[in-house]
C-alpha cells in the first residue's frame, strides 16, 4: 500500500503531501467520524485533491487498484453516508480544497460552484450580487454544496424554493472510470436525452463524484415576517397551511409545526428565549411570509391570513412580528428545538415525511401505538410541516434514563417506519440513507425498485469502488 | 406473426379486439402519422391496453418476442418520438385508454392520473377543486401528461412552475422487463436511494412505459394580468426581465419576447387582432404577472413595474391590460405566432434554449452569420425569455418558396446548433430528441455524456425493445 500512497502523493501531495494525502491516524481522524459521534471508522488515507483533474486522477488510480472512494464534504450528514466502514480498505476523498465560487451571472441568477464550496459562502456571494441563495439548514457554516446535492438537502427554504434537487441545473462529476462530465449547463430548459444530473444528486457518492454545479439564485425578498398561531391540533395546523397557501400564494415561504412538548423543552434549556403565550396550546405553527415589495407589504398578507384563521376558528391566539427583528426571534424558538433536545439527552430520530394531508391522521395513528408499545414515552414532533417533512423523535419516559431508552431503538423504528409506510410516507425525508438506514431501505423498498437502482448502479460503477456499502 | 397478434388479442383485446388491437391499415394510419405530417412510420399492430396490467402482460409478450414498443400518448409530439420507423417490426402501444384521473387532494396539492388523462382534463380537474395545474401549451387539448412527462414538456408556465419534471412527485412505470414500479408517491421530501422518477421523465419512452403520475397542484391565483412592451432591442427585454423579476419575484408568471417581424406575421394573417401601436419597434415583450391576493393587486404591481422601466429608459412605449380579458387580447398576438408562420409557409424550425444573459449576444452572433450564409432570410424569433428559450425560426427570403427553401435545412441546423453550442445552449430546450434530432445529439453531445446515456439504456432495457432509434 506505499505504493499506491505514493502514487496518490504524486497526484494530489506534490505540492504538500503532509497536508493533500493524509494517512496519521490524528490527522484522518476528524474524517473518519461521523458528525453525531456515533461512530469512527477507518481508512487507508484521506486525499485531498485541489483540482477536478486531481480528483479525475485520483478516481483512475483508485479504480486500477479497486480501492473503495468516499467522497466527503463538509462530513456534517445524519446518517453515516460521509465516513468510511471500519475495514480501512478504503480512501476517503475530500472535496473540501475544491472551494471557488467559478462564477456568478446575475442576469441568468446562476452560479456556478466547486463542490467544497461551503454553503453559506454560496448565500454570501448571492447576497453580494443581490441575489437569493434560498438553500438554508443548521449546518450551513460546516456542509458544502457538493455534499447538499450528493444528500439532496431539504432545509427550512423547501416550501417556496424545493430541495438541494431543484436548486440545480447542471453538473460536473467525475465518473467511477475517472472521466470527467461536464455538465455544467446554466440552462432552465434543456431536452437532451436522459436526466444524468438528477441521478447524481441524492445518490450519495455512490454513482460518481460531484465536483461542480450550476444552482439556481432567486430575487431577494425585500422582507419576511413570521407569526405564531396556537393552535388545538394538528388538523388545525393544516387548515392554517391551506389558508395561508390560498391567499399567499410563493409569499408563504415557511410553515413549520411545533408540539406543546418542543416548546416546553426549549422554555426549559434556554430560558431567555421569549415565551410569546402566557399558557401552552396543544400545537404552534409558525408561518413566514417574504413579499418582493415591501415590508409593509409582507406584514399585511400576514395579518390578512391570521385575521381570516382567527374569524375561521383555526387559531387559538396569535403573535404576528411587524418586524424583520421580532422575526428572528420567533425563527429562534423553532432553531432552538434541535438544541433542547440535545441538552435534554439522546432520543430515537426520525426523519419522516408524509403526505401533507396525511399529517394529522399519521400523529394520531402513530402515537398511541408508541404509547402501548412504550408507556409514558415523550415525543418531540416538530418539521416542515408545509413539506410533510416531520422530525418525529421519542424521548425516554420522565425519570428513564435517555441512553438506557436507545435499546429499544430497533423497536421504535418498526413502529413509526411501519406507520409512515402505511401512510404512503418516506422513512427519509431530507437526511438520506447512507449505512445508518440501508437495511431499512431493503425492507421498505419494493424488489422492482431495489434492482433498478442495483442495475444503475452496476451499470456505472460496475467496480463497486464509489461509496460501497452506502444505500445499498 | 398471427400468433404474436392472437396472443396481444388475449390479453387486451377481449373485450373488443377490432378497437383493441388494431392492424388494418386504415385503422392504424392516425398512430403512425406526425404530429406536423413529415413522416409516416409501419407498424405490425397498435395496442390500446385498458389496465396498467395489461401494459405490462403485453411489454412482456414484446420482451419474450423481440417486438420493439413505441409507446404512444397524444401523438402530439414535434421530434418524431411517437410514431414508428418505416421498417413495420414494432408495436405501438397507446396509452389513450388509461384515462382516470384516479384522486386529488386538495390539501396535499396532487393529483394521480393515468398516463393518458389529456393535458387540458388535468387542468380542468384541478380548476374544479380551485387549484391551478399549471402546465399548459399549444397541444393541450390533444396530447397527454403521459407525453408530458416523457418528453418533459415546457410550455408558458416554465417560468414561475418549471417544466414538467418540477410538476411531477410520483410516477408509476412498466419495466422493459413487464414488472410495474409502483413509485406513485406525494411526497415534497423523500430521499430514499436514486431519482427513478426523473431518469423516465424526459426519457422520450426509451427507458419504460409511464403508466400512471402524481403530479402537484398550486393555489390557483386570484388574477393574472399582462402588459406589453415596445423595446428597442433584445437586451433591453433582459433587462426589462430582471427589473420585473426583482419587483414581482414569483408574480411574474410569463415573459415572452416577441421580434417585430413575429408581429408583422400576425397582422398579415389575422387581420381581426389587435395592433397595440401605432408603429413598429424592434422587440416586444409580453409580460404576465399573477396575484394570490387580488386583481387589482396584480394590476398594480405591473403598473409600477412599467412605470420603472420608462424611468429607467428600457421601454420605448406598453400596453397595460387593465383586466383578463385585455390581458387574454395580448396573449393570443402571442399565441397566434406560429399560426402565423403556418399561414406564411413552411421555415427552418429551431427549439432552442440558452443561458438568458446570453440571448441577446446570442442573436446579435447568430443572426449575421445567417445572412451572410442566405441572404434576405427572415428570422421568426419569439419565445419564452424568461426560460432562456428560443423559437428561433428561420423563413425563406422574399419571393423564394419557403418548400425549395427547406432543402438549407441541414446547413441553416449547423449555423444555428454550432451558434448555441459555442453559448452553452440547448439544440432541444422542450421538445425532446426523438428520432429527428438524434444526429444532432450526436453531434453536439460529449462521449462522456453519451456513454454514459447509453450505459443506463443497456442496463435498463437490456434488449433494446423500448423505443428503439429514439434519442440514442
Amino acid at each position: 500500500m506505499t505504493a499506491f500512497l505514493d502514487r496518490c502523493r504524486a497526484i494530489a501531495g506534490a505540492a504538500d503531501s503532509l497536508q493533500y494525502v493524509l494517512d496519521s491516524a490524528a490527522a484522518m481522524a476528524p474524517y473518519l467520524r461521523d458528525w453525531r459521534g456515533r461512530f469512527t471508522g477507518n481508512a487507508l488515507a484521506v486525499l485531498r485533491p485541489g483540482s477536478v483533474d486531481e480528483v479525475a486522477r485520483l478516481v483512475r488510480l483508485c479504480a486500477e487498484e479497486r480501492v473503495p472512494i468516499v467522497p466527503q464534504g463538509g462530513n456534517t450528514g445524519l446518517v453515516l453516508g460521509s465516513v468510511p466502514d471500519a475495514s480501512g480498505t478504503a480512501v476517503v476523498l475530500s472535496l473540501a480544497r475544491l472551494d471557488r465560487i467559478r462564477s456568478l451571472d446575475a442576469v441568468n441568477r446562476t452560479v456556478t460552484v466547486d463542490a467544497g464550496v461551503i454553503l453559506q459562502h454560496v448565500q454570501e456571494a448571492a447576497a453580494a450580487a443581490d441575489c437569493l441563495f434560498p438553500l438554508s439548514l443548521a449546518a450551513e457554516g460546516s456542509c458544502t454544496i457538493g455534499g447538499n446535492l450528493s444528500t439532496n438537502a431539504g432545509g427550512t427554504g423547501v416550501l417556496r424554493y424545493g430541495n438541494t434537487r431543484e436548486l440545480c441545473l447542471g453538473l460536473e462529476v467525475v465518473t467511477p472510470q475517472g472521466e470527467i462530465w461536464s455538465g455544467l449547463r446554466g440552462l432552465r430548459k434543456d431536452n437532451t436525452g436522459y436526466d444524468l444530473r438528477d441521478l447524481y444528486i441524492g445518490a450519495e457518492g455512490t454513482l460518481g463524484i460531484i465536483t461542480g454545479a450550476v444552482m439556481k439564485l432567486y430575487p431577494a425578498p425585500k422582507a419576511s415576517v413570521t407569526a405564531l398561531a396556537a393552535l388545538p391540533s394538528p388538523e388545525h395546523a393544516l387548515r392554517l397551511l391551506s389558508l395561508a397557501q390560498d391567499r399567499a400564494g410563493a409569499s408563504l415561504t415557511g410553515f413549520e409545526l411545533m408540539s406543546a412538548f418542543c416548546l416546553a423543552l426549549v422554555a426549559k434549556h434556554f430560558p431567555a428565549l421569549p415565551r410569546p403565550f402566557a399558557g401552552p396550546s396543544p400545537q404552534y405553527a409558525l408561518l413566514e411570509i417574504s413579499s418582493n415589495e415591501s415590508e409593509a407589504h409582507a406584514v399585511a398578507l400576514l395579518e390578512g391570513a391570521m385575521g381570516a384563521a382567527f374569524e375561521a376558528g383555526i387559531a387559538l391566539d396569535a403573535v404576528v412580528a411587524t418586524s424583520v427583528a421580532q422575526s428572528r426571534g420567533l425563527w429562534h424558538l423553532r432553531e432552538h428545538i434541535p438544541l433542547a433536545q440535545a441538552a435534554d439527552g439522546k432520543n430515537i430520530k426520525h426523519d419522516i415525511s408524509l403526505p401533507v394531508s396525511s399529517i394529522a391522521r399519521f400523529i394520531a395513528h402513530t402515537e398511541p401505538l408508541l404509547q402501548q408499545a412504550f408507556p409514558g414515552c415523550q415525543l418531540v414532533c416538530f418539521g416542515h410541516l408545509g413539506d410533510g417533512n416531520l422530525h418525529f423523535n421519542v424521548a425516554p419516559p420522565q425519570g428513564i434514563d435517555n441512553e438506557a431508552f436507545l435499546v429499544n431503538q430497533a423497536a421504535v423504528n418498526r413502529v413509526v417506519h411501519d406507520a409512515v409506510a402505511a401512510f404512503g410516507g418516506s422513512i427519509s425525508a431530507e437526511h438520506g440513507i447512507g449505512a445508518l438506514k440501508r437495511d431499512e431501505l431493503a425492507r421498505y423498498k419494493s424488489p422492482v425498485e431495489l434492482n433498478l437502482m442495483r442495475a444503475i448502479k452496476a451499470a456505472l460503477d460496475p467496480l463497486n469502488i464509489m461509496n460501497p456499502g452506502k444505500i445499498l
